[in-house]
């Protein structure tokens, strides 16, 4: 799979963005992640390998804590991707806006000349 | 689910990406939609189910062609989330640049102290 559908899959999971949301803030160790979920060591386990296969976090090989690292410049993937697509929509807006002003602006040009004749 | 999450979900797919990508210059029907994958009808329609779930796509009741529509709107869903994470990782980065800058100062001062006793 390409980087950007695990990146896009790893954030479709709101337990997933609020653990990155919590990394941005600092490094944590997997209990320490947990500790507020109600759910298993183990479940946030499968959730930091989910955002590691993705690049999104890192864990050091501290072997004690082992704290997770966020590598937030991942996000860029996302943003250059939205980005890039929004323009393009935004691009067709305007060229439908101009259209649209060429036609009205035709009509209001037909009609003063249907009077004129 | 929350839409968040069915957004990403949806964007999570290449093929899904693609359908995205295209409908940012055209509407299209699902057989226009299809033409250049190697996939069924089937296996489109259910793609575009996904999209329209997460709101990103929207048909018109237009019996005949229905064509589908993006709702480009919904890309702000993402980059606010993005935005706001991204930002957050920055200043913390901020934060420890500022707390490296002020201990190597206290090191510089302690160290000129040290040689003036």
């Amino acid at each position: 799979m390409d980087q950007l559908s695990r990146v896009f899959g790893a954030l479709a999971d709101p337990t997933r963005r609020d653990i990155v949301a919590r990394l941005t803030r600092a490094d944590a160790t997997v209990s320490e992640l947990a500790a507020p979920y109600d759910v298993s060591l183990q479940a946030v386990s499968k959730h930091l390998k989910v955002l590691e296969e993705a690049g999104l976090v890192t864990r050091t090989k501290d072997a004690q804590r082992r704290p997770v690292h966020l590598e937030a410049e991942v996000f860029d993937l996302v943003n250059k991707w939205i980005e890039r697509y929004q323009r393009q929509a935004e691009q067709r807006y305007q060229r439908l806006d101009a259209l649209l002003d060429e036609l009205n602006e035709r009509d209001t040009r037909n009609s003063t000349e249907g009077t004129a004749s």
